[in-house]
């Protein structure tokens, strides 16, 4: 059969990306406490396809997928990433892959246990010329509680789930269940699935007593980032589903630290989450 | 050219419904204040076709819309749904519309004014045996804060945004502000798009005075709506986006109160807003 | 502390829904090949509150998930079920989960296999007076052909993806997979996630060779389950991405044989996929 | 009462965006044909916060937006951003608005008339140092039809929906209508809301006779948008619903030409479409 893809193209124009996204997908993550976790997630792969090709070939993505047969790891990220580079003959090949995660937490004063679940991204990008590049993404709900409605008012305080989204990447190996501590303790309070009376007084008081704008959690969380050591780059976002108005707020800060070729141009391939 | 739809179908299977969805369409919808309002709605038409025919003729559905060029009031559904029985030969047709309603809001104490939006449904069905029913729908932002953490705890109170959805038929005309109106006051308090300070203190004081479980909510708007007269039949669903669980909480009350074949056929077709 | 959800409720209403949604929990289900299978759902759980009380008790819906740890089958549902209802002293008890679900393909021709994921819903319901209820639901990509396009044109004919939604109640085990091979054969072809070129040259022209409405796809799946033994109840629905058209097109049809009042009750209560 | 927001912030750092998103507001588009077109937008509008600030006023974005009411057009868009950052004490704000464009198009035979809908963004930046910025993003349904099906396959070639997103920057005013046809012809064939007969017969050959690859159709967009004088930046991105596949294809070209420093901070913050 003829391979139309092969063909050579005269209009001269490199596509930046050309791939496939929404393949969903079983795989195991690396967990702290069982060693792996199964979860789904959905994935996107794609390289850059030179000028003089008319086209790729989309089917190897789910050939090298299907090799690898969902164990994808921060540490093979690279691997899949080089065999992408090879088997579609370009310099350059990119890959999303986001999905849940699971935490057991214990609720704050009955200890009850219970399945606390946030968003994960990883994200790697491989370019012959620039070098690699693995950025890690995660999205974290958490209680806010407003400082202005507390000072105003002679009782209450208008309070509302918030969901903080935090892209880094690093020289040294972070554990989510870091980052998400880091994020929790820069809200007014970390949010649970399971609550007991008791607990629900304990978080409903702990939000009441830390009060905190969108601009106050971002501050926070770039505040306790910046004295880890390692981060190349970080860019955290908090948004708020305002429990008094029909739109949401919300705050953002980016920091460069240590910006590679490879990191920089991977920070305008990376999706929203 | 042949017609493939017109052709003799030998399964002998009525199909209950075929049509179109996902129609983005301008449309003015009558308004208490100004007469008319423009918007934007997304449209689902369809028939029930008959065991004899192989298929029905989509593209008269957008024919018949075109020619009433989105002036869809209440009024003119049953038309609309009789012309779609019509060109399309058919004993049974069904249109649901989605569209976001506008309402001048003044905050409550500051009086500032601003565009509060609301999502609506006009959803109708005409039968040769059944006759016509029409379902209006709406769902309303308000905020609720929990009776159960402002009793146990000694300050504060955990509160959220909460969606309430009402599905309602009645024998005389409803005025979409009415029923927004009746959401709020089973609310904690309603929400707004501007708050200077000392609204923002009035709506916390408010919901901080008001708690409302999701029960509640929806036993409130039972009580209201059971007042009136000429109510068939009406579902209320309020869902609460809880500020201090990573899943959301919710309540539904079901009424019947004068439902004609139509209606009870209807209902098991409207969709979820 | 005040149980306040205890408290005497004066207004006399029974609320016919209270509970918790968007639950996200890791789940295993059982599997024709591998007998477990590793899955994330979504989960909602809700039961009747009675006119006495004045809320539900929402963390104990929490302590029964937590209590099964995710060992979730058709088979324990009914105890969950019942749990709920015991735990929650309520009359009656429904749950709702959905969560992708694998199936290893091969690809036509080359054979060339890889992992197929369709979307699965189950839900139970349990009633002290009317008893219980399982309805199984599932969505499945295909692709369809437009008959009336091939008919028409000299050469070529428009098709898409579709997606086919059942829902299914039945006295007899059900295998995932024989469903969607039920749905796969009503439509023009079955879709892959890889397909190498003889694959796809099998595909094309398969599909070209099968033309087939939304009409006849629903027509098809209808004649394939009435020749099932043991099924109480089904609906399904296809909704096709025509790819000529901004809009979609859809048809449904429902079939009653066996309906108990469980499930008559339960029909009401299940959501959209 | 006390001002929170105008507190002195002793964590010395700038938050690089604070406002508010998800707000749904009548407005106005300049229309070729009809002078105005009323739209619903969805809008976000933020500010850039000094480290000596604890917070922003949000309530002012609000004002600024009742202020213009609905009046959004790209000429006054510069004064809004100005408004912003003096009532808000900021160098840099942002704003984005987000609605649905109608086009009245007549079918390719038939003639016929009917309402053709698109996506589009409206987004401007503006800062004290860097000077204005202004991105128009559209997103335009078509019809593709695979090369490599069409070639491999002795009849039919698979075709699918596809959504064209393209987001630029030029000096010059561009037409809507004008973006829209360079995407259109850029692909196998535009798409219509209604087509009868002889439209669809139409619609089916020429994208039989006009197969294209997502890699084609960006590198179509590209050729046809380099020819434009005034272009500063742009970037087209293709996502085909592939009708034999459960996941996407996409492609993406980005082209730099006379990028402003103020248009290259805007380029970051621009969201997905």
């Amino acid at each position: 059969m003829k391979d139309i893809q092969k063909q050579q193209d005269d209009r001269n124009i490199t596509v930046d990306e050309v791939g496939v996204s929404g393949i969903r997908y079983p795989i195991n993550v690396k967990d702290r406490l069982h060693g792996l976790q199964k979860t789904v997630s959905d994935i996107t792969m794609s390289v850059e396809l030179l000028p003089e090709f008319k086209g790729t070939h989309m089917s190897r993505f789910l050939e090298i997928l299907n090799e690898v047969r969902g164990e994808i790891t921060m540490a093979n990220i690279p691997l899949i990433l080089n065999e992408m580079r090879e088997k579609l003959e370009s310099p350059k090949s990119f890959m999303e892959m986001k999905f849940p995660y699971f935490i057991e937490k214990e609720s704050p004063v009955s200890k009850a246990k219970s399945m606390f679940s946030i968003d994960v991204m990883f994200s790697g990008y491989s370019s012959e010329k620039y070098g690699n590049s693995f950025i890690l993404g995660l999205k974290v709900p958490v209680t806010t509680l407003c400082p202005c409605s507390k000072e105003i008012s002679e009782y209450g305080a208008h309070n509302q789930r918030s969901y903080v989204t935090l892209f880094i990447s690093s020289e040294t190996f972070l554990w989510l269940e870091e980052l998400v501590k880091i994020i929790e303790e820069s809200s007014s309070s970390a949010i649970y699935p399971l609550l007991k009376r008791p607990d629900e007084k304990y978080v409903t008081e702990k939000a009441y007593e830390n009060p905190s704008f969108a601009e106050d959690l971002v501050r926070n969380v770039t505040l306790k980032l910046s004295s880890l050591k390692g981060i190349n780059w970080f860019r955290v976002k908090t948004l708020h589903l305002e429990s008094i108005h029909t739109h949401n707020a919300f705050a953002v800060v980016t920091k460069s630290f240590d910006v590679s070729d490879a990191l920089s141009r991977h920070i305008k391939m990376i999706s929203e989450m």
